[in-house]
């Protein structure tokens, strides 16, 4: 059975791929907004599994003809801190003034799955889901986060910090799953696998 | 100033190198018998401190003349299991075994850092110091735990399992840093290297 990431994230291709999968990776064009919009007054759970189940529906419908037989896995992540939703960083700037908000407190990072089984092309079963995992920050010193941003690595994520790249000094620790943090929460989509009828152990490439 | 890494294991090897160090790589040779025995009733901090302390300094004293300006980082992890400490699995017999007592259950992962700066050949200044992880384990269904155990890699390693590889999808969760339970606790080591005068962020390749 064809596994198909629905996502362009080179981090969650890298979990996958060191947890014994060889995913294909497809992704989707999609107007994260009016998705948003259709679901504005919904729990932060339930945005970031109406997204992931929108990309992986999107890229379904897109290689029915390629791989009817296909398993798709869609992804969102958000972080959220003092009530809000955090994405990518605008600049420079924007990241230092995150970091001193977030510096010695902590944030939750949502991911949200979908996992879509295909039989003969069309969509045959569902399972969708979130996880939430509390990440502590640490303080970096001014210096530090100078070095950090010179870097360019937090100004590529959402949330202006990785878990698994130079961002991995300044997390104290976490609450919960770590692959959830870098976007896509292993034991989470165990578990959505076998809600569609699949032992991931039968999907290993090793 | 080389940074070295008194550690044979490719996971820490990994941590580092994700996190933008370079570390070259010495192995020491060491009766961790020995030296557990001369701590054998100091508590599993103080232990997995004590032989990470070992390994660097018998790996300081072996490079003084190559690298007379170097900073060792020593390690070793223990998981911490019903008040047990628990090491490497002799068999797949011992591996489900393991797993039947761990499924559903949180056990403690420490790692134990030793952080040295060598000036001029002599060991200048030490920080040393332990964190503790909760691992909370999840629960293969027998059919997963053989296919596990097929691919050799919980044999490999203490605790029979890993957080980055095959065992990923059968963590449900940690509490404290997940660096720590790979082997290599970045911002422990951050704060050590701060402990003798570096900044971690200097010490960046990238």
């Amino acid at each position: 059975m064809r596994v198909v990431l629905a996502s362009a994230s080179p981090a969650r291709l890298r979990i996958l791929t060191a947890a014994g999968l060889d995913p294909a990776v497809e992704v989707a064009d999609l107007d994260e907004k009016a998705v948003l919009d259709s679901v504005a007054h919904a729990s932060v759970g339930e945005k970031v599994t109406t997204l992931a189940s929108a990309k992986a529906t999107t890229i379904a419908r897109r290689i029915a003809g390629a791989h009817p037989d296909a398993l798709v896995i869609g992804c969102d992540s958000m972080l959220h801190l003092d009530g809000e939703l955090v994405g990518k960083p605008a600049d420079a700037d924007e990241v230092r003034r995150r970091w001193r908000a977030m510096a010695g407190r902590t944030g939750e990072l949502l991911t949200g799955h979908a996992v879509l089984r295909m039989v003969d092309g069309e969509i045959d079963r569902v399972a969708e889901g979130h996880a939430v995992t509390v990440v502590r920050f640490g303080e970096p010193t001014n210096a530090e986060l100078d070095a950090y941003i010179g870097t360019g690595e937090p100004l590529a994520v959402a949330g202006a910090f990785t878990l698994d790249g130079l961002g991995g000094w300044f997390v104290e620790g976490i609450d919960g799953d770590p692959s959830n943090v870098i976007g896509l929460s292993l034991p989470l989509v165990r578990r959505l696998l076998a809600g569609v009828g699949v032992t991931v152990t039968d999907l290993w490439q090793r």
